[in-house]
């Protein structure tokens, strides 16, 4: 039988847009996605499960009510569930988000940035 | 508040015995876990749950009963539940797994290398 890993770096060539998260694997009932970040996201939260950000290349930083975090390349952040935050990125940062399948990526809020279907690539 | 991001290479600086996952991150039931392989594994799988491997630094490959993977640096592979594998290192390979808390590292298998309980870095 054929078995192919999935290559970070190649996925990553094949969108550009900012903010919206692309699936590039299952495991049970979670996604591994990845996602280009550039300037400010919106506010939310999700009511019902932690969200995991590694930073695969580039800086970022997640911004909460009561402080904030800053990422780079290697360094990974589980935002736990319920949480209000808001990601920042001065520069295009490329990311790995890992979450359970269905998650929408702006969480209980609605805004223009809002994906409510997220594609495979 | 502080919040601190988690360092992946700052992490694998901790430890050095091969086969012996090491708890970075929890994510609702799920753990985050870097591990570093070298040699040959045992033949096992996860009854109940598909397994991540992310190649952080290295090669290695996952053999299975049918064929088998190779995977470089920034790749990612889903191991599906039941599928018996058993990875394989020539040279030191530094990777990230994820799967449910309390997923045992040799499976239903138990061997000299079975960890049953995993400790936090």
């Amino acid at each position: 039988m054929g078995y192919k890993s999935i290559n970070l770096e190649e996925k990553l060539y094949k969108f550009s847009d900012h903010w919206s998260p692309k699936i590039i694997a299952q495991m049970n009932d979670y996604h591994f996605k990845l996602v280009k970040f550039r300037g400010d996201f919106v506010w939310h939260n999700h009511e019902n499960t932690d969200e995991v950000f590694i930073t695969l290349d580039g800086e970022m930083s997640i911004e909460f009510r009561d402080g904030k975090v800053d990422l780079k390349s290697g360094e990974l952040f589980v935002v736990p569930k319920g949480v209000e935050h808001k990601p920042f990125a001065a520069n295009e940062c490329k990311i790995m988000l890992v979450e359970p399948a269905g998650t929408i990526n702006t969480g209980g809020v609605s805004s223009d940035l809002t994906l409510v279907e997220n594609v495979w690539i």
